[in-house]
């Protein structure tokens, strides 16, 4: 994998040329796009060609941008077939900051139809057979493949972080509204979320907090322990035998590293909020994507179309009910947040799933999208199948950096165990 | 001018037949958008065949739809140069809904660049000499003017009261997210809002309520008198003297038509709030148009780059601490309508300022936006020089029934106090 951090310190330093590091990744994805499929379209001259012109804290540095996120340069179909070749006018936002801080565009990457269920052809870096979760699935599965240092996703329910985890990899999602999502295809405006993939959190702090303008950066610290909090019981869902004993390891080692470790009973209302997301995230994506609804229906998946159809029944007021409870969750949240830095939870039910089917479930990251809490997948662990498994450090709403620290600090603490 | 729920009724009792008004609406433009301006493209013969074959609510209704607003069949250019011709994919969220309802677009309307400060062509019809308003200029002029019933416009600051008040008409912002964005050309991610002209209070809730899939109807109501609560001193600025007269009696005819009035002042964390708007859309502005900006900064109007190049001056700290303000700001301002059902203020300093260089003040608007609390213009005074002055309605967020249900009391009021 390529390091972010890495790269941008070595082309400063002169000791990495664009072209040495445009030739590594023109390698790494002829050795393995064919069969991973990351992306859907790619362009490595354009990418290098435009790296010699950059300036910027991400002077020259390669990503790759899901295709639910405009490019005016390249098309941008949203997984959709409906939107096969439309090319918009103008970069969404997040891609100009990207590119005004000197990134360079190697390709689009696959995103399920409207960031939504129903999967690309993406497979798992590590191992085919599986899913490499979704809806970011190319982002996360090209910077695990050693495509690019970063990668840019979207989080409606838990479209950064899970796919980080199956892929072995960070994946960070902002605060809500930290970055933009102008010219990024909407499927729930109270929900989507920008984030990044990155092979460890502190590539992901120093890429996240270029485009958001915020000092995120971990890289060079030594944090002191943080306080830990684990949800117990967990109210929504049992992580598989195998997470189960992954997180029970993470715990000890951060009690052994001297982290403080709590555990955190959930409110009523953080309970309910998980079924206030789904109420949320129907209602507006009937809404929101009424005109394709209306244009073409017959070229929506059979799961799209019957997640609009169960949206179109929900009443304005259960929707405005749901958002009531999202806004009592977010003040409960908030007082939780008081007594610990972070809430630490497996980041999916386990590993990466058989099968390309589906990309997995979102259990576990669906209330902290709501909530618009700062979250991130910490890397480092592998289950007995030698597929990873990924544990999620969720912050309070706008301590993206004091989430990130902590993250930092398990995550370099899952590693030295995974080392003993 | 064409009133919504008497098209709707007299359309549904067979009274009024789809020529005969697609008739009036042509005879309308023809006689007055040479003058007026309010369209940037018009397509009669196109409403009139898509009216023959509509059903819903609306089904036949003539609308205008502001250029910021994404059009499948028409381009949309943001009232930019950068993007004259551009033709969208498909249609915004809002527009599909408003064709789901079976209204028809009759055009797409002026809007000022990028729905921001730098004005279009259209003037008032009241008064070609004077500015319409804006940034919805060419949707409330032509509402005024009769070539539509309803409207559609967006509001950042004020560009949905404002222009609303110096055309006569009603104008309603509902609370933030009730109606969505996604394919409106954002400017804010954090206030833009969708809202509606019609001729009357209850056009637009009807109108308004259809959209957003609410009971805001309040045609054929005779509601109770509303508790109004007036605020005094207005901390952001004054009313002109013809506005102060007005309001007063404005005030002097709620209280003898039996509204309970009370004199709000309001704490201080509401004046901060004032500051709190400027830097929350500036900052976001400067990220929203990140590629028209990096792109050819050569085709924004000087005023927009003056923004643009403040916005980007201002850190991410003023950006947070100002996004904080807002949250306690909406917090304060709760505690205040649980006291009455609604705040009247002016809607702006006074009627159309002369000129068409400036679309005048949304001083008196834009702290309610960042609030994102519904509020709307209750038209029905006329200033001495004949020009229309208009004065707001702001409601709890959220409780735009309640909103509704008293600008249509007030606007009653105002009509049978001008009557005397």
């Amino acid at each position: 994998m390529l390091s972010a951090l890495d790269v941008a310190r070595r082309l400063d330093a002169g000791t990495l040329s664009l072209d040495a590091l445009y030739d590594e990744v023109e390698a790494a994805i002829a050795r393995r796009e064919e069969e991973i499929g990351a992306f859907v379209s790619v362009d490595i001259a354009a990418a290098r060609t435009a790296a010699h012109g950059a300036y910027g804290p991400l002077a020259g540095m390669p990503i790759g941008v899901k295709d639910n996120i405009e490019t005016g340069d390249r098309a941008t179909a949203y997984g959709s077939a409906i939107h096969q070749g439309y090319r918009p006018a103008v970069d969404a936002a997040v891609v100009a900051l990207a590119r005004r801080a000197g990134a360079t565009i190697v390709g689009k990457t696959v995103t399920t139809e409207f960031a939504f269920f129903s999967p690309g052809p993406t497979r798992n870096p590590h191992n085919l057979e599986h899913t490499p979760g979704g809806s970011s699935s190319g982002s996360a599965a090209g910077v695990a493949a050693g495509f690019f240092p970063l990668g840019l996703g979207t989080q409606t329910g838990g479209s950064v972080v899970r796919p980080a985890a199956f892929c072995g990899i960070a994946g960070f999602k902002p605060s809500f509204g930290c970055l933009p999502t102008v010219g990024v295809k909407i499927f729930s405006w109270s929900l989507d979320t920008v984030g990044i993939f990155a092979r460890s959190i502190a590539d992901a702090a120093f890429g996240a907090g270029v485009l958001a303008d915020r000092d995120w950066r971990v890289d060079g610290e030594v944090p002191a322990p943080p306080r830990l909090g684990f949800v117990e019981p967990q109210p929504w869902a049992q992580a598989d035998e195998e997470m189960a004993v992954a997180l029970e390891r993470v715990r000890i080692a951060a009690e052994r590293a001297g982290a403080a470790i709590r555990p955190v009973a959930l409110p009523p209302v953080l309970r309910e909020a998980f079924a206030a997301h789904q109420t949320i995230q129907d209602y507006e994506a009937t809404r929101a994507l009424a005109a394709e609804v209306d244009l073409c229906p017959e070229k929506l998946s059979p799961v799209l179309r019957q997640t609009l159809d169960a949206g179109a029944a929900i009443t304005a007021t259960a929707y405005d009910d749901a958002q009531r409870t999202a806004d009592q969750a977010r003040r409960a949240f908030a007082d939780i947040l008081s007594e610990v830095d972070v809430l630490v939870t497996p980041s999916a039910p386990g590993a990466a799933p058989i099968g390309l089917a589906s990309t997995g479930s979102s259990v576990f990251n669906r209330v902290w999208t709501l909530i618009g809490a700062p979250s991130a997948n910490v890397p480092g662990m592998t289950g007995a199948t030698g597929l990873p498994l990924g544990v999620q450090t969720i912050g309070a709403v706008g301590a993206d950096g004091k989430m990130l620290k902590a993250a930092h600090w398990l995550e370099k603490c899952v590693a030295a165990a995974a080392d003993n």
